[in-house]
């Protein structure tokens, strides 16, 4: 079997012609299926359900320390569940803050307050004129988003198998002083699924930024996201960078969003005793405490790291044959054809595909048109533009098997017709 | 009999020498008390123990929306958290956004934004040069703690028994286009628990500012805060804007945290549906959304703006035995004696006491040696100065009745030997 870019002008049309036929028997299904974000599925949530009378009565509103939960009170939230998180991430618990239900608003307040208040030791990024930021591409779109905001330039550093391209992150870190920050998805990277290697986490600890007040934006969100036994492992970036004489050069950001719910989660910081030191005074300003009660439903319901552990096989158990339903699919329509190439993830939330340059866009406009809903095209790169025009990202997590089977069904005809059509526009 | 600046040095060093034997028999006693900060007893608390179980299954998580409570989305919360919130403010659900468990949050990131992001139609404050506040005193310490990690300039104006003086508001707002904005608690102040008067609201909807983009800040903490059945009632801010053809002026501020829970209550911001949509924007970059699992839980468990009307009543029937208490003791021991004056609210979480000029600081570093913990003097002025050192911010709340007997007694010992002092220094 010939690839696509292999045939005949003739072949590509009779091709094509086929795939518009199948296409329109398609849209008259009125399908209505999304496979835009990465949202857990129902039964994914439903297995947390003991945590709702996990606290029952007022007398179960008291941490093991003796805090009363309801109240007023901890910043930095629940000794408890910063332990928890302590043991999940590999730090000690005074180097955690366990703070509200959105990882997300940490990592854009962090960046506000650098760009205004300052990092532990450093001027406030905006007072330095310039403010700019590398992002490995594709990346997760609210990262960008949070950096268009404030009016942050973005440089985007290729991804590799590895992780980011280590030379370019070196070398532009090393020279731009305007350079503030990086964006890094480090374990099944969003939307690739890549973990990054050993070696790419020691350069990262390794950096010898030009500005000062540099800080690596860590947001390891799927840390304990396997889809099986056979798992990826990442090295702890703390550890290495107190190694390189760097302690401060990492903010960790993690949440429970995907472990017990998106809505009703816990997130947490992690960083040096420096670094949450200084936020902690930052944001006393802000907060007299984050939901305590909530910190404390986790901390009894989880019992213990190993109970999250426990529990995330479970949600593996939901999200393993999702993927496999997509790759599968993947596999039986789109091998061999040369327009399409995509990720095994062994973890994380998507798979990431590319097709061939200058289909994206037409791919998910075909999708759209018969009832898909998919993450924009470009959305994985800055500013919403993927310079090629190829990259997809796919969020197989939410909808059931079957809704999935029939949208990668889909997903793969208006992969191979906007390939095809773009083909027979290069003369 | 005579007041205390009438006496004669005689009969005044007599008074000191004896309560000076007072004060060392109660410091013996070792005590430990707290009337430092606004926060509800347990027993408050515990009436909210049904809230707990009210989501107990799977299927209790769904809003009556029919929204999965538990997964991603709807940033401004749920319709029936916000219309709840409507009600009892007076507003409509879409001038509300019903968020996450601090209503300071929602005003530090208010005022972040409007500095550096801009406020609907206006341009970012910090663009304009020099950005000042005004601040009605006595108030709120963690307002000021606001301005002044964002190195806002605080300007002071007095406060009236009917509000701020608003002669000096009307004058400094529509003269000098740096007033960014103005802090206010509208209903049973913090401290002094006054609500503004009709014709101060009215005054207010009515401002003319020289800067385009003023906003009031307008905390209404102690909304539905009374302390018996006689209670004050407060005009509508944002009808009155709406009325005066300035509807974006107000940003207003309210929350559970002391309807519910101080650590896991629901905070919303109400206002126009212009300054709305712009809030709505912004924050989209900054969060998914809010705790939706715990706004069902207080839909659910109050039922409606009377069941939250209703909960309050048993709130005030803890409380108004405290504030008696304090009183009773203030008038048995401070009345007529020239040397304290006070306010009794009927509403709200505080007292707030005048002593003489130059005795607040000196009267709290006696209570904190004898173990009573109080807010710091001068926390009710920006930047922790009170140019008269005399105003002390009492909070009954928190401890038992008995607890509070004792304190009070010793507070109004400590009262009278600062005066004591103080006017024996006086030549």
């Amino acid at each position: 079997m010939s690839t696509y870019p292999e045939k005949s002008r003739g072949e590509l049309i009779s091709i094509r012609d086929q795939l518009r036929r199948d296409y329109e028997t398609f849209k008259k299904r009125g399908l209505k299926l999304d496979m835009s974000r990465g949202k857990p599925g129902a039964e994914q949530l439903d297995l947390c359900e003991g945590m709702l009378t996990v606290l029952s009565r007022n007398v179960d509103c008291f941490s093991p320390g003796g805090t009363d939960c309801r109240n007023y009170g901890l910043l930095d939230g629940i000794p408890e569940a910063r332990e928890l998180f302590a043991e999940l991430l590999g730090v000690s618990p005074e180097e955690v803050i366990a703070a509200g239900n959105s990882s997300l608003s940490l990592m854009y307040d962090a960046v506000m307050r650098a760009m205004y208040l300052g990092v532990a030791g450093g001027e406030p990024w905006a007072r330095e004129g310039k403010v700019r930021f590398l992002c490995p591409v594709p990346g997760y779109d609210r990262h960008f988003s949070v950096c268009e905001a404030f009016g942050i330039e973005m440089l985007t550093v290729d991804m590799t198998p590895a992780g980011p391209d280590m030379d370019a992150v070196e070398r532009l870190v090393s020279t731009d002083a305007s350079i503030k920050g990086i964006w890094c998805v480090p374990m099944y990277s969003n939307p690739q699924g890549i973990t990054y290697s050993d070696d790419t986490v020691r350069r990262f600890a390794r950096l010898k930024p030009a500005a000062k007040n540099f800080r690596i934006f860590w947001d390891n969100a799927y840390f304990i996201h396997h889809l099986g036994a056979e798992h990826d492992t990442l090295l702890n970036i703390l550890d290495e960078c107190k190694a390189a004489g760097n302690p401060d050069l990492v903010y960790i950001f993690a949440s429970t969003s995907k472990i017990s719910y998106p809505g009703a989660g816990v997130a947490v910081v992690a960083a040096s005793k420096t670094n949450i030191d200084h936020i902690k005074k930052q944001i006393s300003i802000q907060t007299i405490g984050p939901d305590k009660l909530n910190q404390l439903r986790h901390v009894r319901f989880f019992g213990s790291a190993e109970g999250v552990r426990e529990h995330m096989k479970k949600h593996a158990k939901c999200l393993s044959p999702k993927f496999g339903a997509v790759l599968a699919r993947l596999d039986a329509e789109l091998s061999g054809l040369g327009i399409a190439f995509w990720n095994r993830p062994r973890g994380g939330y998507f798979i990431s595909l590319d097709t061939i340059d200058g289909c994206a866009k037409r791919t998910l406009a075909l999708l759209s048109d018969a009832g898909v809903a998919m993450t924009p095209a470009g959305a994985t790169f800055p500013y919403g533009r993927d310079p090629r025009d190829r990259n997809i990202r796919i969020a197989p997590t939410f909808p059931p098997v079957g809704e999935l089977e029939t949208a990668a069904e889909l997903f793969c005809l208006c992969v191979k017709l906007a390939a095809v059509e773009k083909l027979l526009e290069t003369p």
